[in-house]
């Protein structure tokens, strides 16, 4: 099979891998319909985490179970499945929990499960997906989406469901105001995520024109460009003298978070989903003073597949906006170039032999 | 009037001071039936906060109001009343929030009102409370507190409503299991107060048999002595393998906040109230991924003091137990040293011309 590899800053290629092969009963094998890359991708890609040696890259995915193992019994070969971000086993008590990303064999796309297995990563043409079932959602009623379908489903791996997870951090619900930081694909559907938990203002912070618009789409009241003291002035004035009830942090980066708590109200919600990149460590007396709550870290996107996948195949949500490249697997460096050059939001990456 | 003086490190004096005057229609003039020590009172007592020239001192009072301003509405002379621990207005977005402590017109007992004027220290025969509306709460019915009642209203100034706080930050509620950590009078109340909210399984953590028995009397299910990744150890074995739903940090320090994360299960919710000592910043990447969330900080204690004042006129909750000590207000510097010391936990100061 063709699968993406990273084996250095800048260095991504698309090369022949042996097809993977059912290890355990628990196993299944999903052929890629659809991958993408995500912008925790880049960090590897611009360096900011070394890469030790050529390994397989990519953790967002839908595809067809191929085969599957003879433990595994919620979905059977032929099922249109969505893999969310994390392989998790879906028994133990962080699953049971709703808190799949701290599952107790826990394993991730590209790395190997606790058996010493290799797991593929999602940006190749067939994957092997240990703990199948605490892992795969089965889309039903489906077997050949459209492309916005397709976009809209892909997204429920990651970025719909960590925009969901900083919303719900952030206690959004209905009447509460809410900023978010970031106008990337998680902060855009934070803001979808925002508005489909009923917020009734919602902020986006963007200088983007392009992306700006997406955030509108999804139901954006206002958009900022300000930063700093600025953008929270700014805020203070479009919500009438005060800051935010809820506030989505989408980046990861110190000064984001600075933008953030500068933004919340005494007595309000942070919902921070940005991989915490070196400095954001959190000031503990401005929490104290302003009793501002601060939820959130990796998305469970696992948790949240079932209610989220019900809303997009209602039609009530379209997240898939939030990619507006597509390219042939085989370009898969080209979509990290684009991306890392923010030419692109999101890049949808369709391998040849899914028969598209 | 005689009133509690702080003039330097371990340094507390009971001096005549002039009888506090109405300054604003606002104004109101309450004579102090009861008021103790707080553990923050014993930072500036430690010298861990400079004392750069004397002033009064003391934050918890319950008095009857002996004077009023023609501006309030709410409490008239001869009401029982209980102060929070911080003054607010009672009407800026942050007080209609119920955030209070982040009123835009906060002032300090032993400070200074917006306008200048001398606010009174809680440990005196006589204080004016500015934003008298804003800022007391009558007791209904009840004239003259019997001592039991009398120290359980006291606790409505702050501990009880701080324990409160945590608790609610911390999101205890029917079923979920809960770890205290601390056990000065705060951290009992956060025991007293997880009972209340219905949590079924409550671990204190205590190396002192007074304390530990006044927490098993609040609703403490275990105590543990042990303290680090032991007492972590002990909370999993406790509650079958898993650690806590709900935390709460109730010192403050860099340990105590340690020791909450330690013991706080992925998706957990950790309550803070301990007065932030340094070196507790909180480690982000930990909250990202254990998905801990953590809220808090100072109290609003006005904004709970109806809820609590109710269980507490119904019997339903007795608070005030974890005052083991009564002096008389002459002997403040005593009740400092005595919990300095850890001999008491908490002292409450009776003025004499309060006619008790």
């Amino acid at each position: 099979m063709r699968a993406t590899i990273i084996h250095g800053t800048r260095d991504i290629r698309v090369e022949d891998r042996p097809d993977p092969e059912i290890h355990t009963p628990d196993d299944a094998i999903v052929r890629v319909t659809a991958a993408c890359v995500c912008g925790s991708d880049l960090w590897p890609y611009r360096g900011v985490r070394s890469t030790e040696k050529p390994r397989a890259i990519g953790h967002e995915f839908v595809g067809v179970v191929e085969a599957v193992g003879e433990g595994v019994t919620t979905v059977k070969v032929g099922d249109l499945v969505v893999a969310p971000w994390a392989v998790s086993c879906g028994e133990c008590p962080p699953c049971r929990n709703g808190v799949q990303v701290a599952c107790e064999h826990r394993a991730a796309w590209g790395g190997a499960d606790e058996l010493g297995f290799h797991v593929d990563g999602g940006q190749g043409e067939l994957v092997r997906v240990p703990m199948a079932d605490g892992t795969l959602v089965p889309v039903p009623g489906v077997s050949e989406p459209d492309e916005p379908l397709l976009k809209s489903l892909l997204t429920l791996s990651d970025v719909m469901g960590t925009g969901h997870h900083a919303a719900v951090a952030a206690h959004v619900g209905p009447g509460r105001s809410v900023v978010v930081v970031g106008d990337g694909a998680v902060g855009l559907c934070g803001v979808l995520a925002a508005k489909r938990l009923g917020a009734e203002r919602i902020i986006a912070m963007s200088r983007h024109e392009d992306r700006a618009e997406i955030a509108r789409k999804f139901g954006a009241t206002d958009v900022v460009a300000e930063r700093g003291e600025a953008a929270a002035d700014k805020v203070r004035e479009l919500l009438g003298g005060v800051l935010a009830d809820s506030v989505l942090e989408c980046v990861g980066t110190a000064e984001s978070m600075d933008q953030a708590l500068r933004c919340t109200r005494p007595g309000g919600s942070l919902g921070f989903v940005g991989v915490p990149a070196g400095g954001a460590e959190l000031p503990i007396g401005v929490l104290f003073s302003k009793n501002i709550s601060v939820g959130g870290g990796a998305a469970s996107t696992r948790a949240y597949l079932p209610e989220l996948l019900d809303d997009v195949l209602a039609g009530a949500i379209e997240p898939g906006l939030v990619f507006d490249s597509v390219l042939p697997l085989e370009e898969a460096a080209e979509a990290y170039a684009a991306m890392d050059e923010r030419r692109a939001i999101k890049v949808m990456l369709l391998p040849e032999r899914a028969g598209r």
